[in-house]
């Protein structure tokens, strides 16, 4: 059955999974394009709120990550929303530099037609 | 280490989690928005690349799902990009009406205002 209060209330209630994660999508709050999915537990979360950068829950590396902290490129966070059941984060950001580790301004630059990918030729 | 194949390859070879599962983003491809947030199994992915509507694994209810079997607010697949890592898909869609189950255009209503919920005025 559903959870009215933490889907239509009015308080921040994250419905952390299994590991204590959720779903953090981040857009490029000037353009609206999709730069990456990464997931946080409560501490980004909190750091996220509190230092309005981006930080998120390494799960390959287990460990705390300040998105940029090593190539500079930054996500300062201009809005946050959540989604109805308040197991994914919509972090809509400014971004210092390419998001994706690849140079890629953002991680999802292949289109998928069928089985193959193709670069996209443009954002958006 | 990195698997450069998949990250900066042209082959489509989803990265599955231990559930079977990747993360699909879904934005409304005409405004940019972020509608919701799901997951996709094989079988998902493959109806939703096979029928152009969107399919999702659900979680919860644990079976495959067709968005909008029973509200009939589908979401027809305009373009599918998948991200570097191959985790996640972002499905840009044309849906047929609110994409939230609570009547809401967006699942993503909400702001996030340390820890209070207020909705936004308007989608973007």
């Amino acid at each position: 059955m559903a959870d009215l209060t933490r889907e239509i209330g009015t308080v921040l209630d994250p419905k952390w999974d299994a590991d204590g994660l959720i779903t953090g999508v981040v857009t490029d709050a000037a353009t609206g394009e999709l730069l990456m999915v990464a997931h946080l537990n409560a501490e980004a979360l909190a750091l996220t709120q509190s230092t309005g950068d981006a930080h998120f829950w390494s799960r390959s590396r287990g460990r705390l990550w300040r998105k940029g902290e090593e190539s500079g490129n930054v996500l300062r966070v201009v809005e946050l929303r959540v989604d109805c059941d308040q197991d994914a984060l919509w972090i809509r950001a400014k971004p210092a530099g390419p998001a994706c580790h690849t140079g890629e301004r953002s991680c999802f630059y292949r289109i998928v037609e069928e089985n193959n990918l193709r670069r996209a030729e443009k954002a958006l």
